[in-house]
């Protein structure tokens, strides 16, 4: 037999050296966006563990000796539009069609314990989830679905205590008595106060009802996940996989600390904690992450709360591919994209999946484009044998490594919360969200720098963008379904013992007594509505409201050397000569649509260009916005639209303008729009409308020609 | 910090089985067909070598230190279609989008050394690849696209000389002398005679050619590989990894053993040969076979030609996406599949790629097709950060051992060929073929059994397929097109030169002197045309005809317990007790198309379910297949079509039968037949169309319908 010399680290630095020719060395290390540094090659050296075996603490390897070989991982599809009864339709295909496990979307309005009637509710219902106002409607979502075999997860956070009890009574009637039921409600408010904004009360009671919640299935859920500890939209918002990791994880000990200061067990209710996070395109990094996750986890549990039973060490999670990686131009890529982002999950070892569609840069999923997301986790389960072997990267010099590292690197920035006095503390002090929204807007700055490729975005584009069947939901009509059904429940109803339940409800929130949820069960088995029971509680605890703080300096400095950034600031600097005053822009947000990502980064990006720049506050209605404007003496207004009100609000926006005289003031729009309603929007009078994958710098020289030719 | 016992194996195992319940762990490992046995879980005791770092011998861990670090791998899609002037466009859109490398695929006439006029061409010309039938042809094909700097690789085999001398011609005149051109010819005939059929002459005057051209480039092109030694066509052709990883550096030792035999210097040779591979859908195994190639490589080149340099010992390789994976049915999943397999390629660290359309199980790519295939390698280069780490997968427990399994089963078929005297002789002897398809008609029962999955097809299927656009070339338009350009050719050339050079290429071959492929450059040069090259060979060399052979019992011994197949035997069995006989199938492969893997398990699942069955030699004419027929007496003809000649055969034997009158044989197709060519094929009076993916059962039983019913 052949035999051959081992080689040296040294050996083959100079190999390198020579086919790099006149390149360093150091030009094939990478500094990653997490601070970590990527090397060329990875040998046994650059590992210091050896993980322990999969289902034995501190779990790197996996909560299962068996994983996948065992069973593979539940096909989750997060999905939620238009009214219950066309979503139940949606999720029975769905199963029908080889998913295992349900996920609901609700609207906006039930998110911020808004009924469909109210007046900030109206633009939002039914658009970027379903409508859910009562239990009837509960009832219908889940209509010969039975919840005693299918597990649903639940995406809510701030109407968490309506919609749980929801829930519990819609299963209640049919026929599943609580304990029976499997699944998980989201219920993790810490992240909502630092990037997705969906709260409705402020930090300290909130956090008192997420512990209700916890300690409420302790009792009478045993099979239900009381919380889904989140970093997914920690790193929807930008958020580096280190920073999801620790943000998430000190989330995670805050709610086990809040637990357990109010006199739970750990072990009663830290085995059914949940995780949840997203899945970028770095492919070994996102894996590494769910193995650093699951190990830092059981370190942290251990450290903290030594618990008796291994469980309470043990880290599951859900994951989805990201959301924010989904490209709205040459939108089949988005297929090739979540295919990449499931296998990073499945080699991370996730215990549930949600993969996108490739549409959802426009809109919601389609039959035909769920069919696609659905299939690639059947594809993944069933024809790639990735199911036959548990953690198969372990020992990887490199996936090694850099589960070190993530660890490593994630510990600085708990520690640095631990120090900040915990993460409510740190939420308060906005750290970890600025932290975020740097990364964010570095990331951009690298994308329009040309420094990072988005594949038919900023390179290799079409020449002309196709137009995809889009599935587009029809939001004055679930409106009027919903205002008819709520009118039918307020009549029908045992009207004393729905305000007896509410005033019990009002009164345990004023003195701190007794469990939330169940007065909240009660409620709802009364026929109170999501926005009753949220209004009987907001009368004790008031709503909350942020302030939006802006970060700058990142564009300039990444623009440092950048041509077409110099035009446009020598355009802005000649404005304001000329004016004697900056030009300005006031960059809003409307209705109950909380992702304030983009609205940040153009923030941000305008201000350093040379505009004076005001954020609103979230969640306004047009006519705010519009006075706002007004008051402010703007030149322009920036709406921008994550969730689908842009078809309502815009156009109300600009008649309220009109209607106050100030038709001067221009209004443009971006966001996730797709281009079957640009004629709407340019017809109601929005002067211009930039699609997602807009470089900033083209958005902000467009609002210039607007002004100069204005 | 806190710190977790270590645990141990039998731990784990007993974890394990508490986790199956009643399952036994056995359960949980899998029995490969590569007959390697998964295990459930890996650690360090399963690996008993640590490889070498990149770039030294014997490359485990890949041919260059710094691998993709340092230069991505070439984006080399496979695209010729219709004539050269259609083709030439195509290539230079593709290059201006992001394709970084060409391949050439030329129509089946030209690989069977016909040009578009010959009576055997007529279906086939421009149709599953480019016609060229002169250096004016190719000459277009290249126009505007610099030979000195875009790498050129062309599969071709049977009439490599005429198409290698043309592109050195077309070089020439193009003002790029040859010693500049880089790229690949295939040039890989032992693969021809196991598995592809695009041959011409005997295996031997076969050697004699590969090893002209390995000379004539070792002398003249120092920068063009001579060979592609191919195990792509063997997975296409059913087999495993093992098989496919085995044979193909079998055929590799051969070439090198010819090449020394005639006297060349290994290391004059042996660093210019270059490999293809398949990569299917199992990741890890795909991944792990391009490792133990290169190593094993190392290895064999090591103990039989002890070379002097190491770049001798190193094995670089082109990689495709399998073609066999992908599907008719539910079309789109094929992007899945095809990053999920673009994604092995990588890991396993390929020099360059194709990825496979998602319609080319249907016909050839469209622009739209090709557009999503390409962007699947943009993006996996461009945004998941793969490239930044040379063999990332080096270390893994799982991949290690899989590695070491892999170079172990494929030693013992290697030994084998060794004890049968070597390549030539081992494929004269049949054994590697019938092992292949041994391995194809397995999968096939698997798929058919439902113990392998295939999404879209044997599960999760659409109630209805979509119709999707497809691109049809014009063949009769094609072929018209190439006869008048090849009347202008023998109208303006200088006919004596020409004839010259054909008679001293007949001479050299006669007399085994020179090297065969400057004769035919200078032929080239005097616009002989590849017609009339492979004939001037012809006349000394002969045409091979192989005898079509048959493998039994798969079908029978994997339906063993199959309700359907029992039915479908007892409609045989009942036919034959009325008729005294069994019906009678004559399996026909018309035209120049030798893809006959679906031939084969249609023939081996009829004859296991009762069929008498007969295979028509290759590459009939439609007249020769109803001679045949009608001769043998059979009940129906299944044609197997893959290479899109069936719109002009199959009308034309149908019309041979009727012009005989035995219109009472049936004619029933299947294979690559897109859904928009059904009507004129039924028109034409085919009595059943079957498409990719229908189960052979269901196409058995559907024939004796149609016998019992005529």
């Amino acid at each position: 037999m052949a035999s051959f010399s081992i080689k040296q680290y040294s050996d083959w630095q100079t190999l390198a050296d020579k086919e790099l020719r006149q390149k360093s060395l150091d030009n094939i290390h990478w500094q990653s966006p997490e601070g970590i540094t990527i090397k060329p090659v990875y040998t046994a050296d650059d590992v210091s563990q050896k993980p322990n075996l999969p289902g034995f603490p501190p779990f790197t390897r996996g909560p299962k000796a068996t994983m996948y070989a065992g069973r593979p991982w539940t096909i989750r599809q997060y999905a939620g539009f238009s009214t219950a009864e066309e979503s139940n339709a949606f999720y029975k295909r769905n199963l029908a069609a080889g998913q295992t496990g349900l996920s609901v979307a609700f609207d906006l309005p039930t998110h911020r314990g808004y009924d469909s009637d109210h007046e900030r509710a109206s633009g939002d219902v039914g658009m970027a989830g379903v409508a859910i106002d009562s239990v009837e409607d509960m009832k219908i979502l889940f209509n010969e679905i039975p919840l005693d075999k299918i597990s649903v997860s639940m995406t809510m956070n701030g109407a968490v205590l309506p919609i749980m009890a929801m829930y519990i009574v819609a299963a209640e009637e049919q026929g599943v008595e609580k304990h029976r039921l499997s699944g998980t409600i989201q219920n993790d408010i810490l992240k909502e106060f630092m990037v997705r904004n969906t709260y409705i009360y402020p930090p300290e009671p909130s956090m008192r009802i997420v512990s209700d919640i916890i300690a409420y299935t302790a009792e009478h859920m045993p099979k239900f996940n009381p919380i889904s500890i989140s970093g997914y939209h920690m790193q929807e918002a930008g958020a580096t996989a280190v920073q999801e990791l620790a943000y998430t994880l000190a989330d995670g000990i805050e709610y086990v600390r809040t637990a357990v200061d109010r006199g739970l067990e750990v072990d009663d209710f830290a085995p059914r904690l949940s995780f949840f996070f997203a899945i970028g395109m770095n492919v070994f990094m996102e894996a590494a992450k769910l193995r650093a996750a699951r190990q830092l986890w059981a370190e942290l549990m251990q450290q903290h709360f030594q618990p008796k039973t291994e469980k309470s060490l043990m880290l599951r999670t859900h994951c989805q591919t990201s959301g924010v990686s989904l490209q709205a131009k040459d939108p089949y890529n988005n297929i090739i994209r979540t295919t990449v982002e499931a296998m990073a999950a499945v080699l991370g070892g996730t215990q549930s999946l949600h993969t996108n569609s490739f549409d959802e840069a426009l809109a919601l999923p389609t039959d035909f484009s769920a069919r696609i997301a659905r299939n690639t986790q059947l594809i993944i389960r069933d024809e790639t044998e990735l199911t036959r072997v548990v953690d198969p990267l372990a020992g990887s010099y490199y996936v090694e490594s850099l589960t070190e590292s993530l660890i490593a690197e994630a510990r600085v920035l708990i520690d640095e919360v631990e120090a900040l006095g915990g993460m409510t503390k740190a939420v308060e002090s906005g750290l970890p969200k600025s932290r975020i929204e740097a990364s964010a807007a570095l990331r951009q700055a690298d994308i329009e720098t040309g420094s990072a490729t988005i594949v038919g975005v900023n390179k290799y584009s079409l020449p002309e963008e196709p137009e995809i069947d889009i599935l587009a939901v029809d939001n004055q009509a679930v409106r009027a379904s919903q205002l008819s059904k709520l009118q039918h429940l307020k009549g029908t109803r045992t009207q004393s013992a729905c305000e007896t339940a509410l005033q019990k409800l009002t009164t345990a929130a004023e003195q701190g007594s007794g469990n939330l949820l169940s007065y909240a069960v009660e409620a709802a088995r009364n026929r109170a509505t999501v926005g009753e029971i949220s209004s009987a509680l907001e009368a004790v605890f008031n709503r909350y409201q942020a302030t939006p703080q802006m970060i700058s300096g990142v564009f300039n400095k990444a623009f440092a050397e950048h041509k077409e950034f110099d035009t446009l600031q020598a355009k802005i600097a000649a404005f304001t000569k000329a004016q004697g005053r900056k030009p300005k822009i006031l960059i809003a947000k409307m209705g109950q649509d909380g992702h304030d990502r983009g609205a940040k980064i153009i923030a941000s990006a305008f201000a350093d260009a040379g505009f004076e720049v005001l954020i609103s506050p979230l969640f306004q209605l047009p006519e705010e916005a519009a006075d706002m404007a007004i008051k402010e003496g703007v030149d322009v207004i920036g709406v921008s639209s994550q969730a689908a009100g842009h078809k309502t609000m815009i156009p109300s926006l600009i008649e309220s303008l009109t209607g106050k005289n100030a038709e001067e003031i221009l209004v443009v729009c971006g966001g996730v729009i797709p281009p079957q309603d640009y004629q709407i929007l340019k017809q109601a009078g929005a002067a211009a409308i930039f699609g997602p994958g807009t470089p900033v710098i083209d958005a902000a020289d467009e609002v210039m020609e607007l002004l100069i030719a204005d």
